[in-house]
């Protein structure tokens, strides 16, 4: 100890799961009053690689009309089986991460509000698709999936009511999960180039 | 040329953007007779990683009820200014590269069934999210997107009305555009451990 640790320390930050409660808090009264700056805008744009790949670039994304550079990059396959080459994950299970990986942040978001310290959070996604819908080879038969199973494993300090009421939050708060349980209108433009 | 070459050879395969076209129309023949050999199941595990960090893994996906190994891993995060690290896309970033991706393959193949031959395709995706929803502040507020834009730029030997067939049919079969654009049915289950 030190004497510039003697001096008034600043309040510590609470950080329950990695997550600063306080932030955390200080970002839901922020946006309670003023709700532009809770608007946020993501962009991706996807290139084809040849045969079945294509490769997306994240560029950045903005936040209460703010553009905030960031770069990232996804590779996408198709397995052999699917006339891929099978060198990066497909469609399906980016969509699937997608999903697994936004209510993973409700419930470790949900948990650290509520003071409850988490060991561990696993998400299986499982679907079933019928290849007819995408083949084009019957139009009675969805391309999609007609429902999907997810299993989410949770352990923590909290009680099997508290897991359940966060379990119950995340259903109606995540952004994928409604993305993928409820109809997204898609504006679709075609531009053909020459 | 040596004699191996002057003997009758193989016909030879028809590779358009490719895609091995007559494997294509094998599949398509295949399934119309068998559907079940069309039935595709997809599954990930996501693993909570600290903060707002999630790692997805691929093991296998299932053709026909065989089950087939590969493994391919994903990392997710958030960025800084919504409390993650920025170390990897985020779910809405991931959920977006799986649209693009999907329907990438769908202009792909139905260019090469059609024998046209593509140069480039790109997909941008892009979406306004309202975090009030996220953030629990306001239930009348969607947690997901109202509506999502994506345009796609197409360069190849087609007729600009064979483009718009194509683009047409991708938004009837793409499996993704449907998982996005139509509601999916989830069964999601809470496990607490001990």
């Amino acid at each position: 100890m030190n004497a510039t640790a003697m001096k008034t320390p600043a309040m510590p930050a609470t950080i329950v799961n990695g997550i600063d409660v306080d932030a955390l808090k200080g970002v839901v009264d922020e946006i309670s009053k003023d709700p532009a700056k809770g608007m946020v805008e993501f962009r991706v744009t996807s290139a084809w690689k040849g045969k079945t790949r294509s490769g997306a670039v994240v560029e950045s994304y903005s936040l209460a009309g703010q553009r905030i550079d960031r770069r990232f990059s996804m590779m996408v396959d198709e397995p052999l089986e699917l006339l891929g080459e099978n060198t990066a994950p497909n469609p399906q299970e980016y969509l699937m991460t997608a999903l697994n990986a936004c209510v993973t942040v409700g419930y470790v978001a949900g948990a650290a509000i509520r003071g409850i310290r988490l060991d561990s959070v696993q998400v299986t996604t499982e679907g079933a698709l019928d290849l007819r819908g995408f083949l084009g080879i019957d139009p009675a038969v969805k391309p999609g999936y007609d429902r999907i199973r997810y299993t989410v494993r949770i352990k923590g300090d909290g009680t099997p009511e508290q897991f359940r009421e966060i379990h119950e939050t995340v259903l109606k708060t995540s952004p994928n999960y409604f993305n993928v349980s409820q109809p997204i209108a898609i504006d679709a433009d075609l531009i053909v180039e020459r």
